[in-house]
């Protein structure tokens, strides 16, 4: 679709659809602009193209509508929180919010959030932090689902559990935003409703097999982790830290085995000014995007680009930013 | 090699020799047991075969000796050292234990070391804490040495920048230490003195092409990132995020052109009895340990492994034990 949408205009509607549902202004709000910022910074699977499955969890009551998050612990730089199943993407900026105070106060802080609800795309609540000189981390996983095996096995007991990063520099941040796996269920989800093919051999069968296929998700089959049958054993690594960070901190994951779509997520933010200082921070990381950016492309290929930093720059110029949708897909 | 050797002897043999380098008995002793560890992990490109290029070091003079770390920042549940080139097997152990305190005063505590000298096995300084029911995280790199790519560029920019984790669960804790590139330069060396050919296509020509060729490495050529040419870009920006974690909040890296070989290091402790209780931590960690394990592999195929468990399992059985040492090589 080549269709253009004004800004304003998209948040606007996607705020009076989720406040229709039975969600508060200000969490309606959250909750918009949060998918918003994924379309916009390119992860369309993770934006806008969900609305439709968090209407229907309002609806039928599997995504709680008001009150706060519990805190179920709070000690020092840390705290963790029961989300009570309220809009992840609400709850994770909250606690953003809260991590990078505490960062303030003791030069890191975390916050870890039990039975949250699904937080979307990670990177979209980090560019503001890192803009205000603060380095976020986020990470997360669903203790209801699997889709992602162990290096060697054919079953599935992982998701695929995301690390994301926010890292100031002196101009536009490096917003990371990486699953451990080689891709996420909604990608599967969008490629089998396109009928499509992966764009590699990113799926396992449930002989252990690799393919291209991502209907095998469908019987048996997985998502294979970063690295595939080749050397998965750094993805399946990287996941169980993942795991062991959001359910493991969290005090909430599989061994209670939820059945509903939900999140278990870890923030943590550093504040640079309490380590080396805001600006040596950035001159060391400066200094690494120049390095990479200068990093010669074999002939005929586009230069090296920084993660989000094209994205980034694409939205300072107003007349070139539009939303584009991809075909809408079950996130899960 | 099939000779084996006495733990006691081995360690005491170490420690000697560096004691004859001119190392003080204390630091000695802990460089040497940091390196036996890393054998008996089985990370034999990172443990006593470094023992040569060390002495090489401290005979030159670019290992420093003696004196401590000096605090450069210590704020809160931070705190900032210059190694100032002393070994970093040591500073970094030093580094641990102060992460780990002040996990318990904070929730959880960080440490960022600059100009340290190599820190070999980041997994060797994790078992110990994570039997205490301590959640350490440690990522390393070398500002002064480029062997991997930016994802889309060839010239070589960052280090292998590993990843390190020590996660406690009811039995043997999960001990991950994963590089974001394919494998480490210590491999490459290796497998060029065996005049041998890398297990995958790990490497990359000085044109772009994969190859299993390690000695492409010395042509202009590197080491792929996690995923490769196939989805590299997840290796890439896990590196980009080890630099920053790394030089960024030390303070010191790429931007100040060091020469010496070294090392740039971030430690993490997270106490998770100030989360949400250790005993709710490893309900997690060890419900997800099982699962993963029952995951049934292909026929004739080994039993799904938790990293490190094997190891740790043959190291209670002490008639099983032994060093198994690979051919010395250059660890750069």
């Amino acid at each position: 679709m080549d269709t253009r949408f004004g800004y304003p205009n998209l948040l606007e509607c996607a705020a009076a659809v989720l406040v229709g549902a039975g969600l508060p202004d200000q969490i309606a709000l959250a909750v918009a602009s949060g998918l918003l910022e994924a379309d916009l910074l390119g992860h369309t699977t993770h934006g806008l193209a969900l609305l439709g499955d968090y209407i229907k969890e309002l609806d039928r009551g599997t995504m709680e509508k008001s009150g706060d998050p519990v805190v179920v612990a709070d000690y020092g730089a840390v705290s963790v929180w029961d989300a009570r199943r309220l809009p992840g993407v609400w709850t994770t900026a909250l606690a953003v919010a809260e991590a990078e105070k505490r960062a303030g106060q003791f030069g890191l802080g975390a916050v870890a959030i039990r039975r949250s609800h699904h937080i979307a795309c990670l990177a979209s609540f980090l560019e503001a932090p890192a803009r205000r000189g603060s380095l976020v981390l986020v990470f997360s996983s669903d203790p209801s689902d699997a889709h992602v095996a162990p290096f060697g096995g054919l079953a599935p007991v992982m998701t695929p559990n995301p690390i994301a990063a926010g890292i100031p520099t002196a101009t536009d941040p490096i917003l990371i935003d990486v699953s451990t796996s080689i891709t996420t269920a909604a990608m599967f989800g969008r490629t089998i409703a396109a009928g499509a093919r992966l764009p590699g051999r990113w799926a396992m069968d449930k002989d252990g097999a690799a393919t291209d296929d991502p209907s095998v998700i469908r019987a048996g089959g997985s998502i294979l982790p970063i690295g595939g049958l080749d050397h998965g054993h750094k993805g399946y690594a990287l996941g169980l830290l993942v795991e062991a960070l959001t359910q493991g901190l969290g005090g909430y994951g599989r061994a209670e085995a939820p059945t509903q779509w939900g999140a278990a997520v870890l923030v943590i933010a550093f504040s640079p000014g309490r380590f080396s200082g805001g600006e040596a921070f950035v001159r060391e990381t400066g200094w690494l995007a120049e390095v990479c950016r200068a990093s010669p492309p074999p002939p005929d290929h586009s230069p090296v680009r920084l993660p989000a930093r094209p994205v980034l720059h694409t939205r300072r110029t107003p007349s070139r930013m539009a939303c584009r949708f991809g075909r809408a897909s079950s996130s899960r």
